[in-house]
């Protein structure tokens, strides 16, 4: 069986087939910015998600969390950008509910085949007759080349468009899978899957594979720990947090089942493709300068070296000094040190860009703060550190915090 | 009993009778500001303290527990500010011996009644030659008027020193307790109390009080949790964190045993004492503009309490919404949300500026965006939510998250 995973120039959630998409501008932002995205598709589709493990879910989480705890198939997705439908109780969860109804009728299929996100401020209501609106305009340019629209109408403060799709062999029939992100602040996403277990981070992957619900879900639970769940920009889960897998069954092969060598080629496929999403979203995180990546090994167990790596992720000190590219080693091990975790300090060894820096928990002398300074001067800086503990590990996908964050989130206006 | 406690005009750590403090240059920091301070009693002094939880803890607070681990009397402090002696490992403790025993050695007494503390940068080795040259000038100067100089040679990214002392009646006695403090990054300590159990946040206090150890233990750790244990500026608990009180009994008083109202007063003092100390530091937080006071109540506990006003006061959404003077009370709701304890979202109530602004968990639609933006733009804003789920509360204190903040920091270098 060939094992190669293909990225495909320009993929978008349009790419797999009898798959279309649209991106309009409703009226959710005062900008005039598209902010309203629709997928949908030829023929029923098995579906997957994983929503936010924050308390206050909005209720197109809890809308969609209702949709797939049946069995049935759907549809469509339509997404809103501008307003969260957050905190918003009884009248937030029927403005959700009416949502999937509006897009139910104009492509005459049933509410129950139709889910919704929403991301953007909290607290306010959905305009239904802007969502009206919208799902008027998007269900007349759903076509099979809109995946790049789509993926530009799902934006809140990113920068650009986050659109993949790759394409693997199942049995001589080609799989496309495609996938579309949003970030870019309040972005630290815990997600628990639906079954049977929760920034708006927005991520929605489209693909024609046939696959049984279960291989499709147990792909999409394989996916998430090294693609979303490893991401922190700021820290802060949000309350609208969704990651939806489409399947069509288009492609025409055998239908994949759980724990096939089939499945396992489609869950690498998810995983690197939601990991490339994922990561892109930190990339395009608000303000964002620099990539860092933080490896983790050495822990007690695995649990241990990712609360680690999210403790040095998330550290204001660790995320400035990467902004003004400073070596500045002391600030990762204070954060390791305070994490939690058990381990022996005397044993921690720590690499910045793959330079020995720090050796037996002390400075390992090997290059110059000018040295290191230089080399984490650079778009994307690797930290490994091992606590020399144990065989845990854990790698989580951040960045630095910089003026332009603040900027961005002190003048917070849409 | 009088249960006054009265603030003292310019009081500082020299308040107290028969403490001498000083502060001096010895040359730790490139920038040729103060950067040493010796605190010093005419009698030995019972002594309490209490540490850093994080496992990087740094030499000077190794040491310090070992001291603090006998039941001696002690004579003195020698602080220096611009080298943390982090990190260091056996050499750093060895030059933390050192700097105690060329202080016992100039003032006379036993290395093992003096203690250390530092604060700066982590991973370099304190300079022997120069802690020998300020210990020789710190000696020289000491004075019953020194407190005020003490406070300002441990300051390292402070922009003002925090120096105050507070006097209550004791028998007919007067008592006076005298403190200094600093931060102002790396500020989140969750200290430990050496008996039984363990910023860089330096905080003194001297009193003249005649105490029993067991009472000055006990006050110490009752005044934990209402002072430096209930702030954050950025999250970051450092590996030098160090809360030492040091009681001479020159005051005359009959000894103040544990449990008695004399030992309750005291503990009161204490903790307004270093209440006033922590708030200082807060305010004086690396590029702060604003305080913040987030009291949480009807948690399930006061332990979940906690960990809700933590998770909010350390959120980089509510903080740089507080920069902003945004009144975005769905970045908090969402950080008590993600922060891990039980609650129904649905009986959440939150205040700002003592104004209605959430009921059940929904927009209280009391006053407008405008009118509260007006009164969070003040250099205290107070923030009072209640979980509805219980009696469980705790009360933080934190800061805004400014440009100045992520300058300082990215821009690091003493």
């Amino acid at each position: 069986m060939k094992m190669d995973i293909q990225f495909i120039d320009n993929g978008s959630v349009s790419s797999p087939l009898g798959f279309l998409a649209a991106g309009v501008t409703a009226g959710f932002k005062r900008s005039g910015a598209p902010d309203m995205a629709l997928l949908a598709s030829e023929c029923p589709c098995r579906v997957a998600g994983a929503f936010t493990a924050n308390l206050f879910a909005a209720a197109p989480v809890t809308y969609d969390r209702q949709i797939l705890s049946g069995e049935g198939m759907v549809r469509a997705v339509v997404i809103n950008s501008g307003i969260a439908n957050a905190c918003t109780g009884a009248r937030g969860l029927e403005d959700s509910r009416k949502s999937a109804s509006l897009v139910a009728e104009a492509l005459g299929v049933k509410p129950e085949e139709v889910l919704v996100a929403s991301t953007g401020r909290i607290g306010d209501f959905l305009p239904m007759d802007i969502m009206a609106k919208g799902v008027k305009l998007g269900v007349e340019v759903l076509s099979s080349t809109g995946g790049a629209a789509a993926a530009r109408a799902i934006m809140t403060t990113d920068t650009r468009p986050k659109s993949f799709a790759v394409r693997i062999d199942v049995g001589g029939k080609t799989v496309t899978l495609g996938g579309m992100t949003k970030g870019a602040g309040m972005i630290c996403p815990r997600l628990r899957p639906a079954h049977p277990k929760q920034a708006t981070m927005l991520a929605f992957v489209t693909t024609d594979a046939n696959i049984s619900v279960a291989a499709l879900r147990a792909s999409l639970d394989s996916s998430i720990d090294c693609s979303f769940n490893r991401i922190t920009i700021d820290g802060d889960t949000s309350t609208n947090d969704t990651f939806l897998v489409l399947a069509n069954g288009k492609a025409g092969n055998a239908e994949i089942q759980p724990g096939s060598p089939e499945q396992r080629l489609f869950a690498e496929a998810l995983s690197a493709l939601a990991g490339r999403l994922a990561k892109e979203m930190v990339k395009d995180g608000e303000g964002v300068t620099r990539f860092v990546e933080v490896n983790v090994t050495g822990a007690k167990s695995d649990a241990d070296a990712r609360i680690c790596a999210e403790a040095i992720a998330n550290s204001e000190l660790c995320k400035t000094a990467w902004f003004g590219a400073d070596p500045n080693w002391g600030r990762i091990l204070c954060a390791a040190g305070y994490s939690g975790i058990a381990f022996d300090p005397a044993k921690v060894n720590l690499d910045l860009q793959h330079v020995a820096t720090v050796r037996n928990g002390q400075d390992a002398k090997v290059a110059t703060e000018e040295e290191l300074g230089k080399l984490c001067d650079a778009p994307e800086v690797i930290i490994d550190l091992d606590l020399g503990s144990g065989n845990g590990k854990f790698t989580e996908w951040t960045c630095d915090l910089t003026y332009q964050y603040v900027k961005i989130n002190a003048d917070y206006h849409t």
